[in-house]
């Protein structure tokens, strides 16, 4: 299929995996301390939040560039609540977006963000399943120099 | 929140973004090059079958060492399929996890990855609710020396 994606983990030791995209990218991951890991590298569930802070943020940032908005720079905090009792996953995420640049338009940002939830980002649309997902915004001016 | 996680991701230049996790961790992520990306790091969505992988191979794992059972090395080979057309969510999801070890009970790995599925793991349980995902093993016998 032409878009299949894949991934091999492979335990390194104690609770840390190499992680090897198809991409050909490697990444560890490994438990807290109190789950029995050494924290090598960041929680297989912060994983989750990633997938959406930059799926959602990539697709933000090509429309909001077809739209000839002057970004100066752009980031994205993910907030993620988790159940207490196990599978621990996460019931409530909200998707900040703080864009910063020359006059940038509210009404531009606000479009792109309904684009991308509705339309085009895979992991909101499978995240959003499973979880409330709430996406809000900030629009900051550049300073001159930037 | 107890149990809340969080993710920052700035842009840094093009389509890349570095992700920093709560924990402390950064990563970039990049689109490919026909996505107006330089693969400086892996795809977002990537990072939905990197959870998957290391969330249930971490859970396996700890369940599996309670049984004793002496696990030598421990691959989750991931296989996502997704749709064509936008959001190109991925749809069917498969886990395979290939467990060496000396005398491995193929019933135990079995056991693992149900409790795993069923009770555990907060990213089977998340993306289980916008995929169908399987989870295949395979037991092999470790030489002698390992």
């Amino acid at each position: 299929m032409a878009n299949a994606m894949t991934v091999k983990a492979t335990l390194q030791d104690g609770m840390c995996f190499d992680a090897e995209t198809g991409s050909g990218h490697h990444l560890l991951l490994d438990a807290a301390a109190h789950n029995g890991g050494e924290d090598k590298g960041p929680r297989p569930m912060e994983m989750l939040l990633v997938a959406l802070a930059t799926c959602a943020g990539m697709d933000i940032l090509s429309i909001l560039r077809k739209k000839r908005q002057r970004i100066t720079s752009y980031e994205v905090h993910v907030h993620g609540e988790r159940t207490e009792e196990h599978p621990k996953a996460f019931v409530d995420i909200t998707v900040e977006h703080i864009v910063t640049g020359h006059a940038i338009q509210p009404q531009a940002v606000e479009r792109a963000i309904e684009l991308t939830e509705e339309r085009y980002c895979g992991a909101s649309a499978m995240l959003g399943k499973a979880a409330k997902l709430t996406h809000i915004f900030r629009v900051l001016e550049a300073h001159k120099s930037q």
